[in-house]
């Protein structure tokens, strides 16, 4: 079985459950808390794993792999069913940028580190750091409303089954909702992750139902 | 033609330079200027092209692709000659997870938007400012130094023939160059980038040999 290092809230490693759920497959989880013990991601022994000391990393036999999106192609190119990016190379690559609109664009704003750096070394207060992740995400999932306006009929972000696209929304919207961040312009996107929150696959790979959920 | 929404300086706009410079792919390049007129990107023209205002867009007849990874796999599945990627779904994940660990976890921190906030609205000074870029860049690529140690023999980052981890590797070096970035503890990297600036495709991708350059 393939083991999984994460942690309950990380975006990151969100998106990876709901691919593993999407695609059954199950995962020995270890998990790795990003406070304790100075966070446990920068330990010796996890950097022997993951060299940059983030969560995720997927160990399957010898192989280690890191990075969300590229756990997850991988997943999607070993596992093809179902399958989370469509056939055609312009819809894969519509998908895609919709996925690195969040993955490149919003997420890497409110990380731990950066957020602890903020705090730490310019002195920014809760209040500063609330505005400034609400900004990024703000911006960030206006222009994700914006890439979605032409696809108003379907279920989920490109299409009547979920994906790729969907599995990076749907973390992004919860930790929009967890710094207060006003969705009620974006319509699409609070229809898109309504859809998406009745699916057991996603459901059950929300932060609360982790076993190191606090 | 394919035409190409870009700016000189943005390292997403140089990693699909450099993609089409490797597939001997000539476009009618369209310079978007970052800071001229509050910004083109932001204009209403611009934004009904790539709703996030960021550079590159990449115009193919009716088709419009944005985020510089999304259209250099895009590329590489409509142009596959010579493949950016590797063919084995575990070398094509760790050749993404290097893309990613560059596209996501250093440059969105050192992007004009973030630093312009970081200076207008928390009022970081330029010396704070060069502090903050040079902060995400040297812990970046001293991951990505790390992830490159198990392969020591090859001219390019993971094999023999330059690729995406490549084409994401050179902009982010030129851009630590430009913030005086300490690289001598990563020779690897260092390597890298010198096989790489011999390549006419790579030359010929550099900001200081763009139609826009200052």
């Amino acid at each position: 079985m393939m083991r999984f290092f994460g942690y309950f809230r990380s975006s990151a490693a969100y998106r990876c459950r709901i691919a593993f759920n999407l695609k059954e497959i199950g995962t020995d989880f270890v998990p790795i808390h990003l406070r304790k013990d100075g966070g446990q991601q920068k330990s010796e022994s996890y950097r022997a794993l993951n060299p940059q000391g983030l969560v995720p990393t997927l160990e399957d036999g010898d192989l280690r792999l890191t990075q969300s999106l590229a756990i997850i192609e991988w997943l999607d190119e070993t596992h093809p069913e179902p399958p989370l990016l469509p056939k055609g190379a312009s819809a894969r690559a519509h998908v895609r940028a919709f996925a690195l609109a969040i993955a490149c664009e919003i997420h890497p704003l409110q990380n731990l580190r950066v957020l602890d750096y903020l705090r730490k070394d310019l002195g920014l207060d809760q209040d500063g750091l609330d505005r400034w992740c609400r900004r990024w995400i703000s911006e960030g999932l206006g222009a994700c409303e914006g890439l979605l306006a032409a696809r108003l009929q379907s279920p989920f972000c490109f299409g009547e089954t979920p994906g790729l696209a969907d599995i990076c929304l749907v973390p992004q919207v919860f930790s929009a909702e967890r710094f207060g961040v006003d969705l009620s312009a974006m319509p699409r996107i609070r229809c898109v992750a309504q859809a998406c929150a009745r699916l057991p696959a996603f459901e059950a790979a929300h932060p609360s139902r982790q076993p190191d959920a606090e």
